[in-house]
């Protein structure tokens, strides 16, 4: 990949449909990833490893996966809740399995009817599996609800930092944190991010944000400060959780690269050609709601993009 | 006033009237100032005094001040574009005269037919009309298009840094530094910001930012750790500049004051109060375009504000 000041690591194809009923084809799915790749991304989770008749959304992960590692460069992610799924993962060709783990057990009961606990289990059989079969593939794990829960209310930050820790022991590669309902505010972003480098290290993942309150994109500015340079958003805005409710909105990747660009920091990405991609999504869920300030609004005036590397 | 970590200055009953052609009814502009009081705000610019055949919206400038100064505690700002409206604001009894002076001539011109150095002259004149008629009022002014302008582009920050220079001299109590457009991002809040405090000190005023890109949240986070501890913004998000075209979206009050909460920094702002005086906003101008996010959400769960002061 080339170099960039941060990477913006697209998840609408994956966290964006699986929260809309509506079921997108395949083709117009690999012409949305096709557009996001033209505009310079280089990360995208692509799709989810679940069972079809939960997710009919997700029925033609495989298919995705298999054009998706025709795109040079290109890092193809995959979600897997679970072993079964990251045997499909591995079977289909992903770089990397992302593996989210709810900090709040209700959460994690209602999303995949295991305990924190039993889900950091799980991950050791992943990775166990990833290293007899496959040990060029990543695993990175992602903290559901790092900053609070729909059905909990407030996660102790202790049990989020505890659970990163244990899963960088059971052999996740990164460890990212999401803000799945959106209940994070900067300063909680901060204090977490600074924990975690402090707890793990360069095993820090992603900070996944949602603007589900308005502070998707100061979220994403304090996570940076804290030291965090992948940070997953969604074309359009699109995505939440289905497992909670009113958790609408990630973090708009126009209105992200907007500002990373604006500040001087190269995504790699061109703004005009991401503006564009839009129409791949429009297009491909006729009448879905998208959101997306940049877009709307279009570029300021004498704007120039930093210089890509 | 009581004690806060930050004020929130709310400036829809201003900025959010005047670009809108809907003429609200005195009354319902009563019932919203009453609303924003019984929610915590203390600081409101409830009123512009132009010309009422320029912006008809603001014909009852005087009967809106009366009314905003029965309420004990509450600080009541009004702008002012020139003498003649600092001497219907005097008579009208406003506590704070705003002066917008754009640091973008292009802007100037198009909004008040004077350049920035004329507008610097017209700030001495308002100056020494206050010196000699009430001294006890404030005089705040606000430098417009401070982060770039829709007609010129970039605007120089040593022109806008020369300005606030040049305001402070000229007897502006405070000058504070206007996204007019939606134009910023974090890193050039803090580098601006920055200066402005390293040139004016103490006299540096507000961050008025909007959110026209979706970086309105991100940017006032910024101009908070550069030390701003005043902010504009406004109630549903009302507002923008009838002189730059697209620049809609003035930060949310609801939101703001939200970040700032949840990160346990006072407002004095009862949240649950300020959603509820959204009413106010919607029942007075049937069928306008209302923003916020928090408000659409709702609270998180288990969330409590910190204490008032």
């Amino acid at each position: 990949m080339s170099h960039t000041d941060v990477i913006i690591s697209e998840c609408g194809p994956r966290d964006g449909l699986q929260s809309i009923s509506q079921v997108m084809a395949t083709a117009d799915k690999l012409r949305w990833i096709d557009a996001l790749y033209a505009a310079g991304l280089r990360e995208i989770e692509v799709t989810s490893f679940v069972p079809a008749k939960l997710l009919p959304q997700m029925a033609d992960a495989a298919e995705v996966v298999r054009h998706a590692r025709t795109l040079p460069g290109l890092k193809v992610l995959g979600l897997v809740p679970n072993l079964r799924g990251a045997e499909a993962a591995i079977a289909a060709g992903v770089h990397v399995l992302t593996i989210p783990v709810s900090a709040s057990e209700a959460h994690s009961l209602a999303n995949v009817r295991k305990t924190p606990a039993e889900m950091v289990e799980e991950v050791k059989r992943i990775v166990a599996l990833r290293d007899a079969q496959a040990p060029e593939i990543g695993i990175e794990a992602n903290i559901s609800t790092a900053f609070g829960c729909t059905l909990q209310g407030v996660v102790p930050e202790d049990d989020v930092i505890r659970l990163a820790s244990q899963l960088t022991e059971a052999g996740a590669n990164e460890t990212g944190l999401s803000d799945t309902v959106g209940y994070a505010n900067p300063a909680q972003v901060t204090r977490l991010f600074t924990r975690a480098f402090a707890e793990i290290g360069s095993k820090t993942g992603a900070a996944h944000m949602h603007n589900t309150r308005g502070l998707g994109i100061a979220n994403c500015l304090a996570a940076y400060e804290a030291g965090v340079r992948t940070f997953d958003s969604s074309l359009c805005g699109l995505g939440g959780c289905p497992y909670a409710p009113g958790a609408s909105g990630n973090v708009v990747t126009e209105d992200l690269v907007f500002m990373f660009e604006a500040m001087g920091l190269s995504t790699g990405i061109d703004l005009a050609r991401l503006i564009a991609a839009r129409e791949a999504v429009i297009a491909g869920l006729p009448g879905v709601e998208v959101y997306g300030m940049t877009a709307e609004a279009g570029l300021p005036k004498g704007f120039e993009q930093a210089h890509h590397g």
